[in-house]
């Protein structure tokens, strides 16, 4: 619990909900009769909107990015060291909106939700959304919200790609993309890794075929076990070595299946905290999403060619020993963006926590970070 | 099915079982009563049994490593590439002694062999075993065999740690210890992928504490995703690409959790098959023996010390897409035997087939290999 809100916190917030009454077209070919986004935001919109920047979520995220909901908070949102008053996304300057994207489980409309054709949960049923679905559906919250073109539309990992997805899709709308830690699309081995995290949650039997709500049931074990694969992609070996080593628990091996080592402890204590708070059937969908981002597979799996129809300027950062996204990934996207023509700085951060980061305060990160929304924001109030 | 045996082929081979009647102290403090080794030769034991090598297998491996069991095989032993007459282990001059080790599942005493104290199948209660309980129960072996001193010990990866670990043991019995794609520990990355796989197999609901052979089912939900993450680990990313890439089974996305990709179709197929022939039991027993594997522990943690012991030759062979055990291990192992002043030679071999690539019969790897083995062969027959 915080004593008191830190001077550079955004403070107390409360989450908002749009409802959209209208149905909404997906990839799949099927549709929402109608859908819930959960919203928070952060900042004031100036008179002609011309200062609202979208939060953009990664694989387990939501909407809450920053500050408290309530005094009792042991900790801000999840990205509270980048958002506030004088942070990187300075909340003097700019409106910021972060979401729970759809198909979640933080309050957006998604599997826990109620269908309201059947009257009962979704479950299973819910349709797979992908990238292009989400950014559908963030464009709708932003008419809600009076915003025709975000300044800047930012996000790590998979967060990343909806923010490149924007600059494609509504190139008209978006002034800069901040692609953090991400990738313009899943390598076979990011794959492999999704489909393991699947099989365990599917396999547990109390998966019951996703209606384990239905049955009063939770597949905990599977969930737990995908939290868990997922982490050692998101820590790089070196942050592993630094954070546990070899140190042992009890400091003797015992010679059964017990936990001997720290990080056997840590991992497991991870994904079971995990398991306990998502839900099975959101961590799939998500998953999924991932798998099947790939702008340029509509454009001859030409990525200079699908960024062509970009407008806006870009932001690429990627982290040295990030290997679920390596730096390499990156500037695949860098240099389609250049032989685009497009306007892009790119900052390869000399960081030693793997993939996770993007969600740290790194001095470096965050200067650069800051400089660059310095520079909107400069634009902004021209 | 081999039409006729190849000519560079050990041809048909006959598996034989060595009993020891004496009980075999382990590490853990336990003790076996009495234990089987099955084991196979290659070539002929010279005079004075001095042309003697022992293969040591991986973490799912086996006694059978070259030729045949029938006419009817549709494959050969799993390091045939490598054994053989005019092979790198050429069984024209050597003799080769292969053994499926303690706790294993394919004929040596492990977790279905039945305890003689209870007269049951001893599941769970089969002891954790070790690297140096192995190499004590290859000591016996030897022994057996009539051979005091190998002329070389050879294994990869799980392999490689036992021929590191018969220089110190036995420095007096061995010659020249070949360490292929290993490491001296396993890192906390490596602990952590082999704890997310024994969870895997533990939380199973048919793993039964352990004892699913008593209760005639088996673990094969969790022992596939164990075999699925494993699989990951032993291939490079590049080598994922190249032979799946982003490649979709059946040419488009289906919207649901069916294979999308070749790569899950794959995993999904490499995992069953595994889950179908291996004893889940013996898989987190050999999963203990890698995580517990650290020579230097009892020396201070320092490995130069440690290696002092030894008195054979070293070769040391990593690859350079393997991020499993990465060729930096490699050179952790032979910076120690310099410093230790030991005789080292080592080679680190472009290959883009990640950790696997110690099997393949990559021609930089085999013509080397088999330079080193020549030379022996020359020191033994002088």
């Amino acid at each position: 619990m915080p004593e008191s809100i830190p001077a550079d916190s955004v403070g107390l917030v409360e989450p908002q909900t749009a409802h959209f009454a209208e149905p909404l077209q997906l990839f799949s070919e099927r549709s929402l009769p109608e859908f819930e986004l959960i919203y928070e935001t952060y900042g004031q919109l100036n008179a002609n909107a011309s200062n609202a920047i979208l939060i953009c979520h990664a694989l387990s995220g939501h909407h809450h990015a920053a500050g408290y909901h309530s005094m009792e908070d042991k900790k801000p949102g999840w990205w509270d060291n980048a958002i506030g008053p004088g942070k990187a996304i300075d909340t003097h300057r700019f409106f910021v909106v972060s979401l729970n994207n759809l198909g979640g489980c933080h309050g957006s409309t998604g599997p826990t939700s109620i269908d309201p054709k059947s009257g009962k949960i979704y479950g299973p049923d819910f349709p797979l959304v992908t990238v292009q679905d989400w950014v559908n559906s963030q464009a709708l919250l932003a008419d809600r919200l009076g915003i025709s073109q975000w300044a800047a539309v930012i996000g790590g990992s998979l967060g990343g790609m909806q923010a490149l997805q924007w600059s494609i899709a509504y190139p008209e709308r978006i002034s800069h993309a901040l692609v953090i830690a991400s990738a313009p699309k899943l390598s076979a081995q990011n794959i492999a890794f999704n489909e393991v995290a699947r099989q365990a949650i599917r396999s547990d039997e109390d998966f019951q075929d996703g209606r384990y709500l239905d049955q009063q049931v939770m597949p905990r074990r599977g969930l737990k076990l995908a939290r868990m694969i997922g982490h050692i992609t998101y820590l790089s070996d070196d942050s592993m070595r630094e954070k546990f080593g070899r140190e042992m628990r009890g400091g003797k091996l015992k010679y059964g299946y017990d936990v001997d080592f720290e990080v056997e402890s840590y991992l497991r204590y991870q994904g079971q905290t995990f398991s306990e708070t998502f839900d099975a059937n959101s961590y799939l969908l998500m998953t999924k999403a991932l798998d099947y981002f790939d702008p340029a597979r509509e454009h001859d799996d030409n990525l200079a060619s699908t960024l062509k129809l970009a407008q806006c300027k870009f932001l690429l950062i990627s982290f040295t020993t990030d290997w679920r996204f390596a730096p390499e990934r990156s500037r695949e996207i860098v240099d389609a963006l250049l032989e685009a023509r497009k306007q892009v700085s790119y900052l390869e951060v000399d960081a030693p926590q793997g993939h996770d980061a993007f969600l740290m305060p790194i001095p470096r990160y965050m200067e650069a970070f800051q400089a660059y929304m310095n520079r909107i924001a400069d634009e902004v109030n021209q």
